[in-house]
């Protein structure tokens, strides 16, 4: 099996450009639809964010800090670097007596055009609060205080980076084949796209224990404030306010996307072939609405699916379209 | 027949993302070599504005203007928008005794950082000029002078958009199956893969006449000034500026990118499916590299394709690779 056309570019009335990739959702029980190879191996990315933040809950480290959903939130998220983002982190990071300079995830300009322009007017470069991983990195610093581990927390070997790689292989049901650096420097392991989904079964249908709190915390957090895990003007932050808390959704590089579905114990997972996210966008669109659990006739399905794409004096220049059979 | 995979990106050593497109390289009596689809139907978009800018000089309207290879090099453009574009569009307009008012390309922000923050911290906005597009669209504007059109020059048929079309199908030897509307207003005619290399082959090893006087000035204006052919940090102006003014190189938006090579009289052309700038970028410089008139040890061709892709702290994460296969 190989990967499957699921998003088109049409200009025209003619066909332009084309996105493959592989979608596939699972229950708890495993696989109920996929496209393309449901064996496919990736890099889950930022997707799999909730899952690196199990041992922050389960290790009582998220407890013992005190962390509120806010911060729970921060630590599955890809921020746009907005002031909510950065004053949050840097508060997180003071109540742990720590700073900015303890984090290991680098430093970009903020996607948040607001604080960009800030920055870029004072002459002012930004600092690693704006990386869009520093709520995660802000969670393995209070995973690492729990765990006494030296500084140097993204290290592959490192007891953080290590519980991270237990929780993965356990949620995906798998081992993973190998792993690659992330762009926030941490390991990032790969697994099969059903891994992936299957995992996002299990944070939809959490079990009890440790592990099901842990779950079912983060994904009420993120679900309560989808600002914090994108910002404003994103996919996954505009998603999840469109379906109003019922459905957890996040982003990742390469264009992966992933969505949690308690209210039917569904988890879905997609990667487009080429990392083009805008067919990663429209591609978990076109299942949310196929699921049933997003409105098709929801402005948000207009922005990331259906609506016309114009150009710089808003004329119509033409559309992206799901491809034959995806998804249904 | 289908296209197929150019440009990898490896991460961890495992395959993370892949690009697949077609490419063809034509001399003047046909193709020389494929990859893909060769009669795949495509929309050049501003990959053939050399094309576009032909009725300018043939009409005897960028004689009759003075227009200098500067002003030539802009009509083939997609400029970043930065000062040295934006000062030469101006000027060469208030010398036709137009204005910025006259343009129907749109305005959007500059991709020039410098200029983008200037307007940024000005709190002004980008105007028409900005628009990547404004040089061709004050070559369309000289020429509509010439022909005596309205003001609306970016119609289907004005006389403008249909001198175009005839020169466009002209030099690709091909009936145009339709057409769409580029992000700058004015009509994209899509053409075949190698109908787009057939005509950078003509322009490679132009023959007499008015149209090929007219392809020698407009190749010989973007290998003089390559930083006005798009701008710096941007992939066709460092290219040529590899390649010393012998090759005019050329992208368009969607992952086109032509190549004119008048020592080899060879033309290219290629399309990316997915609409990936950054593997249309490695697979022309893969081209360039593999006819030998791109140096594989010069320092663009490790920026474009052979380089380590590192992370905002510079730790490499992976490598963009050629697909087996391509070029060789």
């Amino acid at each position: 099996m190989s990967a499957v056309d699921l998003i088109e570019l049409w200009r025209g009335g003619m066909l332009e450009s084309v996105h493959r990739g592989h979608a596939v959702i699972c229950d708890p029980s495993g696989v109920v639809e996929a496209w393309g190879d449901p064996g496919a191996v990736i890099f889950p990315r930022s997707s799999c964010k909730m899952i690196q933040a199990l041992p922050l809950l389960e290790s009582g480290a998220a407890a013992a800090a005190g962390l509120r959903p806010e911060q729970l939130a921060l630590s599955c998220a890809s921020h746009n670097g907005a002031a909510i983002h950065v004053e949050r982190v840097d508060s997180w990071l003071k109540n742990r007596g720590l700073s900015e300079r303890d984090l290991r995830c680098g430093s970009h300009m903020p996607g948040d055009r607001i604080e960009a322009a800030r920055l870029t007017c004072a002459g002012a470069s930004p600092c690693q609060l704006h990386n869009n991983c520093s709520g995660k990195h802000a969670g393995f610093l209070t995973l690492n205080q729990h765990l006494g581990g030296n500084s140097e927390y993204v290290e592959l070997d490192h007891p953080v980076q290590l519980a991270c790689k237990a929780a993965f292989e356990e949620v995906t049901g798998e081992t993973s084949p190998g792993f690659g650096i992330d762009g926030c420097s941490a390991p990032n392991h790969a697994g099969t796209i059903t891994g992936l989904a299957r995992a996002m079964a299990a944070f939809a249908a959490p079990g009890g224990g440790a592990r099901g709190e842990a779950m079912a915390s983060l994904v009420q957090a993120m679900c309560a404030f989808p600002e914090l895990v994108a910002g404003e003007g994103r996919a996954c932050t505009a998603l999840m306010r469109a379906m109003q808390g019922r459905v957890a959704v996040k982003t990742g590089a390469e264009a992966v996307f992933v969505a949690i579905i308690p209210e039917k114990k569904l988890g879905v997972a997609l990667k487009i072939l080429d990392g083009g996210t805008r067919a990663s966008e429209a591609a978990i669109t076109a299942l949310l609405v196929h699921l049933g659990v997003l409105d098709a006739g929801h402005p948000v399905v207009e922005t990331y699916l259906t609506g016309d794409q114009k150009n710089w004096r808003g004329i119509v220049t033409g559309q992206l379209r799901r491809a034959k059979g995806f998804p249904a």
